[in-house]
């Protein structure tokens, strides 16, 4: 395996669609409006014997038929007619993505026509995502493979966080909720049944990428260990790896062999090769998308010592126990700072940590305690609660905390749990490129998740 | 104490607000509007000498001037002028609501004023909710003292969950959240530094409140456990009480002390003394809102044995660990039912546990496949995946769902991460009932919850 060898995926010149139809609602259909909406600036070549014309482009016989290169081509066809179909593309194509099912996660039979089209490929040297997958959604290329209505699944803006996962659906969930949360994407790899291209290769690709400032990873199964923890270690000493293994007991590991064929194998194994690798574990889904949040917007801790901020007591104390829990610290402000908190706060701010600004709270105040505070020497993130009740915060909340968070240069964490009315201000973080956290878990794990990456590459 | 004393606080027939404003903005503006806004029928007097008339209400220079019943003051003046403002209210009140900072919370000097008063209204045969609190928030009675903005709170419509609370801003938060997920309530009590009225009290009270179906509590610290424990026993006889404790490690026990002056102790005492009394444990804010959320709609479960059912196989796998990491059951179908879901589905479908519908699933067969599976004995409670990729979703979704766990009698959780198309579609389950988690954390967490509160009140 070539480590360059994946690269056309992410820049291809020219995309052929088999099995292109003009149904809308047909996968075929979907990718080829995506690839239009996205703005692919590459050749579409829409490849169907039954059509002449599909979507007011040429539609061919065959890839045989076009007389220009053609970089991938997209097998949106039924499980039986894909060995043909593959090879019908024959030696025109440098890849492959086939994103239909019916292979080795059905059984048997199944897995024999995978094996079929694994050795087509092998033999036409043709690099092969699939089968069983969404593909590719590639901000920087504009590649987007993922054959679901844009309307229902929106696609984030152009980021520095790329995911690569065995499972469609959650790497599309994933991405739909960042979009929505003002997080950008490099590039998301869906590989389903990982026929040939698997997480490795991926790894392999994005250590290199300089599209790609953050790699998260969605695992069923892993093949190979060796190769995954030499390609996840070389990935995570340039940029932070963060990974979930889903299939830990008897219902999810049985879950993922009908899923994506995959032999779960023991947790144990996993979380040891995480390890050695240097790759931050993740807990759940939840967990992947605060890792996503963290590391698509906001640089490595240097260390583990929070500083709380809050115009809430209650949500303080809660915030605090949790950070504890998940072993952060939350040390108590020297004095000579407490002192200079206490001469810019009113008497019943509660200058400790965490800092309590109570309902009196205003966003010079806020900004203020967290300069002091997170400038200092005592502390490496900060975890700002901006519950919106208060009258003194207004619409310049948001940027005087991210003026101060840009200028410290340390990271900031926002937990802004609450109704509409503070979900609605929540954009205004957003905005500044802040994730906001809607549960005091969510961003106390965000923060456990930016300290611990930083003890293999270092960035700080 | 009398179980029957706190009634009043519930159903007051008039209520005066002493140190009333006419400036936008204060507190006792704020209680004023909110009074009005939420439709209170009882007689409302603003109380001030400064004031012949204040929200085109007459405004009253003292209590004894009003030639009224008055069943409860809420006292919005500062901490100094409290004692003297509860020695005019004199034996003219029932109870009164100080909202008002700066007694324990503060140090040694606010702790003697909050004696102070305590000694006061003890004389005068005054119940008194707070000092250092929001007072109360009632759907029953629409008495609504949360001197938060409407606009930036949203107060939850009526339903059946009670909250009580220590912690204002936590437990304000948490129902701002509940009104933005379509969740009821019934009272919500806000007691800060509990000068009289504590959670035994409001406990006492809510097992006999025929308008209460379950009740939440936030807190900090318990000075009589013995009294809390045979209380919350008696509640969670009658109906699910659920618990959170805060203040567990240093920095969160210092914090409380500081913000309801609470001395949080040691959290094994309070685990024994949840398990001793029938309480379900929560963990945290978000354990907290699931629990609500839960309970807020929900009947308890049975027993922990959970059916999946989902339409992304990733998520399913996800959904299955955390199920079974959280001690769910997650039990493999029956053969015969295997068979009869195989009957219907197409062959791509996954007749397991989790059941897996794909990217092809429809309305009707997630009904099917709910009904088959919880109508056995086999399951206590089904969690659903709502992925609302699948264009075979429609808005009929989320009534076909509703329909089928109504006529089957045990708890369906839903669970649907995602972007802005799924949170707006997810309201079509909230409409009917139903409560949404983002997560699968969120879901599986529910579930346990439901399953857990079953064991003492035996409803199910």
């Amino acid at each position: 395996m070539n480590v360059k060898g994946l690269d056309f995926f992410f820049n291809p010149a020219s995309v052929a669609i088999v099995g292109a139809s003009p149904a809308q609602g047909k996968i075929s259909n979907i990718i080829i409006q995506s690839l239009k909406a996205s703005g692919f600036p590459g050749a579409i070549y829409p490849v169907n014997p039954k059509y002449a014309v599909v979507e007011g482009m040429e539609c061919y016989p065959s890839i045989a038929a076009i007389n220009e290169e053609v970089d991938i081509a997209i097998l949106a066809v039924p499980a039986a007619s894909t060995p043909d179909a593959l090879k019908h593309a024959g030696s025109r194509v440098k890849g492959a993505i086939i994103v239909g099912g019916g292979f080795s996660e059905t059984g048997q039979e199944g897995a024999r026509l995978q094996e079929e089209i694994t050795a087509i490929a092998r033999e036409r040297s043709i690099r092969v995502i699939g089968p069983n997958c969404m593909g590719i959604y590639d901000a920087v290329s504009r590649l987007d493979t993922f054959f679901l209505p844009p309307d229902r699944i929106k696609r984030p803006a152009k980021g520095t966080l790329s995911i690569i996962s065995q499972s469609g659906s959650f790497a599309v969930t994933a991405m739909d909720e960042l979009a929505a949360e003002g997080i950008g994407i490099a590039r998301v790899v869906s590989y389903g049944n990982k026929a040939d291209v698997n997480e490795t290769d991926c790894l392999r690709f994005l250590a290199v990428d300089e599209e790609t400032g953050a790699v998260a990873v969605y695992i069923e199964s892993i093949e190979d260990g060796a190769g995954f923890v030499e390609a996840a270690r070389a990935c995570a000493l340039k940029k932070p790896v963060i990974a979930l293994k889903v299939g830990r007991y008897g219902a999810g590991a049985s879950a993922a062999r009908s899923h994506t064929g995959a032999i779960a194998g023991r947790y144990e194994a996993y979380r040891a090769a995480f390890k050695k690798a240097g790759v931050v574990e993740l807990d759940g889904y939840e967990d992947f998308v605060n890792g996503c949040k963290a590391f698509g917007s906001l640089r490595p801790a240097s260390g583990n010592r929070a500083v709380i901020i809050t115009d809430g007591g209650g949500m303080g104390v809660d915030l605090a126990d949790t950070c504890q829990a998940m072993g952060l610290k939350v040390p108590q402000l020297d004095v000579a700072l407490k002192r200079e908190l206490e001469a810019i706060f009113p008497p019943f701010f509660i200058a400790s940590n965490p800092v309590d600004l109570t309902g009196s709270a205003t966003d010079k105040l806020y900004a203020e305690a967290l300069k002091k505070t997170l400038s200092t020497n005592f502390f490496d993130i900060a975890i700002v609660v901006a519950l919106w009740g208060p009258p003194g915060l207004t619409d310049g909340f948001a940027g005087a905390i991210a003026s101060k968070a840009s200028s410290i240069g340390k990271p900031v964490v926002v937990c802004a749990p609450g109704g509409a009315w503070s979900r609605e201000k929540n954009r205004l973080f957003m905005k500044y490129g802040l994730p906001v956290f809607p549960t005091p878990g969510g961003a106390a794990r965000a923060a456990v998740i930016l300290s611990k990456a930083k003890g293999v590459h270092g960035q700080s």
